[in-house]
């Protein structure tokens, strides 16, 4: 039985304009009724998954930065920002990316988009300085080793005492993969990368906030 | 005829407990399609504007501080720091107020809750430091002389050249009196106070975002 459901926001929860499914809205608040945990992570930072939580009406932390910052009555940080921050002024003194607006409110983590076709040598450099790069195919990402979704998933099984196989992950992209783990339960909206699909138990009809309500609405199942 | 509709956010788009009502998202997406400019203005703080500007899809500048902030591409603040937070260091040191978590993103305000029945003591003591204290029913703002949603709506007006009935504020507390100009078109919830009502063009039927969503359906009666 599934306890806790932990999903992506940008293409899971939204469509690719960022607009999120009024129906998933209304559907998280439906399984959060019948007594089940529903936590969110993304590469977002932490204020924004504030508003998410509160007008949403999350009823477990969320997570920031790919996991990195999480939000429950205050703000936790995970990580350190030295790392990221060095390498984010390395890239764009290159010439090699640009600064997303909000990078003024990342704890442990830059965001960038890359210039000059260099998206490839900037995460073969990022390597040689112990981090990693993710892209939530919304924006790019700068993180230190470890900080990824999994990270999340991970602290709120230990939180609730959970069981893996008692955890629903749900996401689109290619940095949710660190979620998706072996015995965890794994669903997908149809505009899921081929790579995440292949993972999952399920796969929904549709895509985006509808094809994750339509797997809400299954959860009983999984 | 309305171009632009300026809303408030916390008991207006919102539910008492801050839960966004999906219908007014759905309905605030239509009138934009029909070619109405709409704005948001709360007490909250500039990166949860981004959030809501973002997931729900708003087509013009949002504002958050009471007015204080903007978000358009780039965050503009158009007030101080400088005296809200001398102000908020004199009364938490006093033990007058205590903090707000959402304080850490402020830029041009400080968020409080009163303690010890001090709410009319902090009021008092505000203006002799020409500041001014917002109550948006959901929490207590220390702001600047003149940084109120009047300030939003009259940038507005300049930026898209409307004119004042060219212009619809919805909002239900103390804080969205500044807006509410006489030539300015005016429409509350049921669930607004009192003194709005009475200034109200349009007093909906209903409270909430249901009521704001009957309000945005009968936009072009305005």
């Amino acid at each position: 039985m599934i306890k806790l459901a932990l999903l992506d926001v940008d293409g899971t929860l939204t469509d690719k304009t960022r607009l999120i499914s009024t129906k998933v809205v209304e559907t998280i608040r439906d399984v959060q009724k019948s007594g089940t945990l529903v936590s969110l992570v993304s590469g977002n930072v932490i204020p924004a998954m504030y508003a998410l939580k509160t007008f949403v009406g999350i009823n477990a932390p969320v997570f920031g930065e790919n996991g990195g910052v999480m939000l429950d009555a205050d703000v936790e940080v995970f990580f350190s920002m030295e790392k990221p921050k060095r390498f984010f002024d390395e890239i764009t003194g290159k010439g090699m990316a640009g600064n997303l607006m909000t990078n003024q409110w990342r704890l442990c983590s830059m965001g960038y988009f890359p210039k000059n076709g260099s998206e490839d040598e900037i995460i073969s450099l990022s390597g040689k300085h112990d981090l990693e790069i993710a892209n939530s195919g919304f924006s790019w990402h700068i993180l230190n080793r470890g900080q990824n979704k999994g990270y999340a998933l991970n602290y709120l099984r230990k939180r609730y005492s959970l069981d893996l196989d008692e955890i629903l992950v749900v996401g689109d992209s290619f940095n949710d993969i660190p979620m998706f783990l072996d015995k965890v339960k794994k669903a997908v909206p149809a505009n899921a990368e081929l790579q995440l699909k292949k993972k999952a138990d399920y796969v929904a009809s549709v895509p985006y906030g509808e094809g994750v309500t339509e797997i809400l609405q299954k959860i009983s199942r999984f």
